[in-house]
C-alpha cells in the first residue's frame, strides 16, 4: 500500500492566483450576450468599482487580455518609433517595459540597478535629468519575479517634476500594496484580473489620466499610431457609452463583480493590512527556518516573498518537490531559476496558506537533504499573526 | 486598519467533509430526469461501483437520506415490537441504535462501556450467551463522536458463532477504515455519502447480504412491517431492475460517480493507507503539542482523532477560537462538549490539511491562555509525512 496524502492540490501561486468559491460560481452563471440588458448593467456596475481599487478617479479601460496586453497598450498609446523612453527595470516585469519599447522602436534609456535591487527615485532623477528629451518613463510597482515592491510614489515624484508621463506595471500589486494613482500623480496605472483582484486571467485594465490620454492623442497629431485593439480612444469612448468596444470577457467580468464586492466588503485599507500580516508572517517563517530573503523586501513587499534557497541543496528541485506534494509555487525566472523559491500571499490567500507553503518547503529542503527543524517556519509564522491580534478565541 | 487573514475557510470535519472539487463540478452539471437513459445509465454505474467500497457481493440499496435513514433501514427490516436485540454503543452513533431500536418497541439489551472505549467482541459474546433469544446485533465500525474504530471483524465471528444477524453503522468509516464485509460476515452495513465518499450529505445506503434480506421477509410474515420508503426488499426489487423506487437524489449520484473513480483511481487499499498515515500524522501532531488522546485509538482509528482537551482551558472554546480562524472542526457532542475536539482526516485530506489543524489548534489554545510551542505540532505531522517516504523531491 503507498500511502499518498499529497494528491489535494493547493495552488500558492503569484497569478493565477487562488479564485474565491463565491467568485467561481458567480462564473459558472449562464453566458450573457454583451449587448444586451443584463451584461450593460454588470458592465457599468463593475467600470463603476474598479477606479476605487486604483484609488483614481479615472475611467479604467478594460481589455479582454492578460496584463502584458495593457503594458502593451500604454507603449502603443504612448510611444512612437524612435521616441526616447525611460525604462527601469529589476526583475522580470520591468523588463517586459524594454521589451515592449523596443518592439514599437523606441530608443530606450535603461536603469537596471539588478534583479531583486529596489529602483532608486534618485535615479530616475539624474537620467531624466540627462535625458531631457524623454517624455514617458515606465516602471513597476511590485515586480513578482523577485518580490521586492518599488517605491512608485517617489518616482512619480521625480517624473512630475520633469513634466515626464509615468506608466506603472501594477499588475501584481493592484489590491496587495499600496498604490494611490492620483494622490501620488501615476498618469498610467495597467493591472490584470488574476492577481489581487482574485479572478482567472484574461481581463486587463489600464487607468489613464486625463493627461496621458491627452498625451497620447497629441502623439497621434504627429505620428499615426500602429494600433488598434489596445487603443485607449477607442475603448474610452466606448465604455463612456456603456459599451465594451469589442467582446467582453463576458465571464470574467460576472467573476470580477463578485470578487470587488468582496474588496469592498473587507475594505481596501483591510486588504493591504491583511497582505502586509501575511508577508510578515511568511518573512518570520523564512527567517525561523535559518532561510534569507532575496533582494531586500520591506514592509511594502506584501505580494510574494522570494526566499534564497540555500546553495547546499538543489535549489532547481524545490518547486518539482513541492508540486509532488500538492503544492503548487513559484521558482524563480530565467537566471533566478534554481536560487529563490517564491511563496505567494497575493489575493485570496489566508493565513494557513502561509502555514502549509513553509511547512511544505521544510519538508522539500529535508528531502534535499538539508538538517531542518520542522516546525519552526509555520511555528513562526503563528506567533505572528497571534501577535497581530487574531479573532480572539476568548 | 484590521488584518484578518483568517477569512478563508478550511471545513475541516468529520461529515459533511470536504467535497473534491472535480466532484462539486460533476454535481453542477444539468439536472437529469431519473426516468430517461441518462440516469439510467448513471445510476447502473454507481450501483455496479459501490459494492467494491463494502468489499461485497451485495447490492448495496440507496436512498435519498442522510446516514441515520440505512440506519432506520437496518431496524424497520429487522425488528418488531417486543423483539430483544442487542446494541454495543460506546458514543453517539452506538446509541443511536438504541434509540431505533427503542423507536421500532425493541427491548434493548445495552452493552455500554463508556465513551471512548472499544468493544470488547468478548462481551457480545457474553451478553448473546445470556440472551439466547436475541436474533439480532448492532455495532458502529467508526464511532465518530469519539474516534474509536471497533473490531468489526471479532465482533462479527461473535455474532456469526451465535446465529445472529450483525447489521453495522459503518457511516463515517466506509472508505476511511478497512471493512471487508462478505470476508468478515457482517450481514448489514450502512453508510452515508458525505464522510470518506466525499460527496455531499443525501445519499444513505444499506449492503444487505442474502441471509439479512431472507431473515427481514421472514420476520414479515411474523408479524407485519411497518415501514415503507426505507424497505429493503422494494428497494432491492426496483434497483435490480434498474430503477430508483422513489426519486433519487440525482445530482449525488452524478457526483458520487466522480467520487468512486477518483477512490477506484487511488486504490481501495491505498486510500485506507493515506487515512492510516493521515491519522498517524495527527496523533505525532497531538503528541508533539504535550496533549493526550481521548479513548485509547489504534491504528484502525483513521477516521478522526479526538484529542483530550486540557484541564487548565475553557475546552467549550475551541471549536469556536477555531472557527474564527476560519477553520470549521468537530468539537465534542453531548457530555464531550468542551472535553475534547476531534480533528478529522475522513475523505478527501491531504497532508497539509492536518498541518493547518494542528497549527490552528496550536495556535486557539494559546489564545485560551496555555503555553504553546509554536510550530511543535505541525513539526511533528510533517515528520510523520517525510518517514512514511512520501514522493521524493530529488
Amino acid at each position: 500500500m503507498t500511502p499518498n496524502p499529497f494528491t489535494k492540490q493547493y495552488l500558492m501561486t503569484a497569478g493565477p492566483t487562488p479564485v474565491p468559491p463565491a467568485v467561481s460560481q458567480a462564473m459558472a452563471a449562464p453566458m450573457l450576450y454583451h449587448r444586451a440588458p443584463a451584461f450593460d448593467e454588470l458592465y457599468e456596475r463593475v467600470l463603476g468599482k474598479l477606479p476605487g481599487v486604483f484609488r483614481t478617479s479615472n475611467d479604467v479601460l478594460a481589455f479582454a487580455a492578460s496584463g502584458s496586453g495593457a503594458l502593451e497598450s500604454a507603449v502603443s498609446n504612448l510611444v512612437r518609433p524612435g521616441d526616447k523612453i525611460l525604462v527601469g527595470a529589476a526583475g522580470k516585469f520591468g523588463e517586459r517595459w524594454i521589451q515592449l519599447g523596443e518592439a514599437y522602436g523606441a530608443e530606450v534609456v535603461r536603469y537596471e540597478p539588478g534583479w531583486g535591487e529596489r529602483l532608486d527615485p534618485a535615479e530616475y532623477d539624474r537620467l531624466l535629468t540627462e535625458n531631457p528629451d524623454v517624455k514617458v518613463a515606465f516602471s513597476t510597482l511590485s515586480e513578482t519575479s523577485t518580490g521586492i515592491v518599488h517605491d512608485i510614489q517617489a518616482i512619480a515624484d521625480v517624473a512630475r517634476k520633469h513634466d515626464v508621463i509615468l506608466a506603472v506595471d501594477a499588475v501584481s500589486g493592484l489590491g496587495a500594496t499600496e498604490l494611490r494613482q492620483d494622490d501620488w500623480g501615476v498618469d498610467v496605472a495597467v493591472a490584470g484580473s488574476q492577481k489581487a483582484l482574485m479572478c482567472p486571467p484574461g481581463l486587463a485594465f489600464a487607468s489613464v489620466s486625463e493627461r496621458a490620454l491627452e498625451f497620447a492623442a497629441s502623439r497621434d497629431l504627429d505620428s499615426p499610431p500602429t494600433r488598434y485593439y489596445f487603443d485607449w480612444g477607442r475603448t474610452a469612448k466606448s465604455q463612456r457609452k456603456g459599451a465594451s468596444p469589442f467582446t467582453p470577457a463576458v465571464s470574467i467580468f460576472l467573476g470580477l463583480d463578485v470578487a470587488l464586492g468582496l474588496i469592498e466588503d473587507e475594505g481596501l485599507d483591510d486588504v493591504m493590512a491583511r497582505h502586509q500580516l501575511l508577508a510578515r508572517a511568511t518573512r518570520a517563517g523564512v527567517a525561523a527556518m535559518g532561510l534569507e530573503l532575496f533582494g531586500d523586501p520591506d514592509e511594502r513587499s506584501t505580494v510574494v516573498t522570494a526566499v534564497d534557497l540555500p546553495d547546499d541543496i538543489d535549489g532547481g528541485k524545490v518547486p518539482g518537490g513541492l508540486r509532488k506534494l500538492g503544492i503548487t509555487a513559484n521558482g524563480g525566472q530565467d537566471h533566478l531559476k534554481g536560487r529563490i523559491l517564491r511563496i505567494a500571499h497575493c489575493g485570496y490567500f489566508g493565513a494557513f496558506d502561509i502555514v502549509t507553503s513553509l511547512a511544505g518547503l521544510e519538508m522539500v529542503l529535508d528531502q534535499l537533504g538539508r538538517e531542518v527543524e520542522h516546525g519552526a517556519g509555520p511555528g513562526a509564522a503563528q506567533k505572528v499573526f497571534l501577535e497581530a491580534g487574531v479573532p480572539a478565541a476568548a
